[in-house]
């Protein structure tokens, strides 16, 4: 048995990135960048005005004649003399010869002339090409997380395809003789499974919309079948349940049987004191403990942060915050305490009922409560460690 | 013209709900429940160990002959003797005769019995039927966002179906004759289009993964004939540019010839002026700046908040946190401002390159920082406001 802290630098400290591959930048929301993209342009690519109002040349002139019009998306590169100007728009082409933009609020306009009624200071209002970036400049450094802002301004650098971090395959294995699924009649003795689903919107959460879900009956060659049939299909396994020392869990004798190395088993928590994480080459086995409310903690505090390394994350550590607690909490087990609480901008109540087999407390809690195990007395209104979900 | 503050109250006023309708819980991630659900079972449906151990009726006694085994799944209703017990596994029913398991750890067992060392309490280590939930009791209330927990909630309760607020179909539609796709040669004067794949992926993390993109021809008729068909076929329009003064703008226009009814138009702000926000009955239409920062930003503190009201989202308002800012700034403009900024736990940065026209910095950003028109000077070291991304 080993302590949090031990176990999530095992996790840190085992896990390689997933293979590179190139995807469309509009697909791209989420991925975290594999390579450093240079811009293949000027960006502007041109000088641009960023008014409406007239271009002209500055001097000590301040009435034009208006020879020409250039709307965005226009290109007409006119010779103009010093006392001419031509009608700009936001984002149009500059001609090469004027070197200012007036903005139209602050000039009068007479048939086939202006006056300028506010001079501006020369090269006013007039984007230089590649003042945003220049041809052959950084975008964005490898590593980065691609976001909404990321994806426009690879787009507006004219870059369609990109090298990110490809996402695993996830095979999530629930065993348990006693489950029954979701829209069947329950027998005497029987539960509703409710692990896979939950799993998988866990992992929407984190991006990978794809999960295949395979159940398995309590027995050791059914269960070491069903491991080896994942382990060559999927890069992580999910297995819910079958991981405690009862008589009827096999799904560590099914994991060792097959090759998988063994990183740790067994936390000193509550929730999920029987999780199990190991690994045969780069493939990772996470065994979470089958009660619901065990299993989606070890998921949030171990098997996230695992991906996360896996998707090339850079920071995968567990976003702690500080909040006061609104209650005494004793701590008499010894273990670390990963307690359903809400929190707000002040401060965080734990909530009632912390039973590892409920989810109802998870379902309305917004946080964990982080109590390490060798902390024993907190007293209300003192600093505790919350992990907010999202 | 008005202020922030104003605009985002005429977005809580004016904004309605979208459609119930009912899905399956396996796809309801994200989604606001549209009702109150009551549980159809007990949970746990029976009395259930636990623990790995022996149920037993609780006497003076020690010692018991093992008569039976209760596996999870299992089901016996065995009669049990005072002196008998049945050897039990978590999960597993325990007889209605038997009140109490003793974990395994805390007896001696010989081959057909056992010997208690550690006689636990009276009715430990069973968990009552209804225990974690009753039947007809509130499993969640109406307006609760959908978590993978609550998701594994439903199931487990045997919940396969619930109503949730429908997602609004989005179109966005792209105004600029100098825009060329992403993928083409870019001819001069013209730069990329990128709004709309920026918009798209912003709405992906809401959760709207559909939306329909239109591109129009800078021209008033054209554009109301496109803002007309939208306005047929989609609940929300995000329309990108086309919404200043200048001769070739004709959104504003186009909307109002297709009774688009105008809420404001022009906020106080930089980046982001000239946003428009009306709607006709209860379909919405937003008409961000085309530059794609102010774009980005007027999507984020007013489209978002809008979307999320139509999605059923209690709170809408933006997430604002304090932090310590690591430079003086000084607001000459009388305007608000929405800077892009990098925060930590401590402090927050002004970033460099603020301009509306430019993604890099946002790219790169993690947040806001809201500074009030109301505020000039802001010294290094005090708090200001953040909104985080996220």
């Amino acid at each position: 048995m080993i302590q949090v802290d031990h176990a999530l630098s095992i996790i840190a400290e085992n896990i390689s990135k997933m293979p590179v591959k190139k995807i469309k930048v509009g697909k791209s929301l989420g991925f975290i960048l594999a390579e450093a993209i240079y811009s293949p342009i000027d960006m502007p690519p041109f000088r641009q005005s960023a008014m409406d109002g007239y271009a002209f040349v500055h001097s000590e002139l301040s009435t034009f004649s208006v020879v020409s019009s250039s709307q965005a998306g226009d290109y007409s590169n006119l010779k103009l003399g010093l006392n001419e100007a031509i009608r700009i728009f936001t984002g149009a082409y500059v001609p090469d010869d004027a070197n200012t933009v007036v903005m139209q609020e602050h000039t009068t306009a007479t048939k086939d002339s202006i006056h300028i009624d506010k001079l501006p200071v020369p090269f006013s209002n007039v984007r230089n090409k590649g003042e945003q970036i220049e041809k052959g400049k950084l975008v964005l450094d490898k590593n980065t997380i691609i976001t909404p802002a990321a994806i426009g301004f690879f787009a507006c650098l004219g870059i369609s395809e990109i090298k990110v971090y490809s996402k695993p395959k996830i095979a999530i294995l629930v065993t348990g003789n006693e489950l029954v699924k979701v829209g069947k009649k329950l027998p005497k003795g029987k539960i509703y499974e409710s692990n896979s689903v939950m799993l998988e919107a866990a992992l929407k959460e984190v991006g990978i919309k794809k999960t295949t879900i395979f159940r398995v009956k309590d027995n050791l060659k059914a269960t070491s079948k069903m491991v080896e049939s994942c382990l060559a299909h999927f890069d992580v396994i999910l297995i819910s349940g079958g991981i405690s020392v009862g008589d009827y869990d096999f799904v560590k004798e099914a994991l060792l049987q097959n090759g998988v190395e063994e990183l740790f088993y067994k936390i000193n928590q509550k929730p999920g004191k029987p999780l199990f994480f190991g690994k045969k080459e780069e493939k990772l086995v996470f065994a979470l403990p089958g009660n619901p409310a065990s299993s989606l903690t070890c998921f949030y505090v171990y098997a996230l942060p695992a991906l996360k390394k896996r998707l090339g994350f850079t920071d995968i550590h567990l976003p702690k915050m500080n909040r006061k607690i609104t209650t005494n909490f004793q701590n008499n087990t010894g273990k670390t305490l990963f307690l359903k609480g809400f929190y707000d901008d002040d401060c965080v109540t734990v909530l009632e009922s912390q039973s590892s087999a409920m989810l109802n407390t998870f379902a309305v809690a917004n946080c964990f409560i982080y109590v390490p195990h060798t902390v024993v007395d907190i007293q209300e209104n003192h600093e505790v460690q919350i992990i907010p979900f999202n």
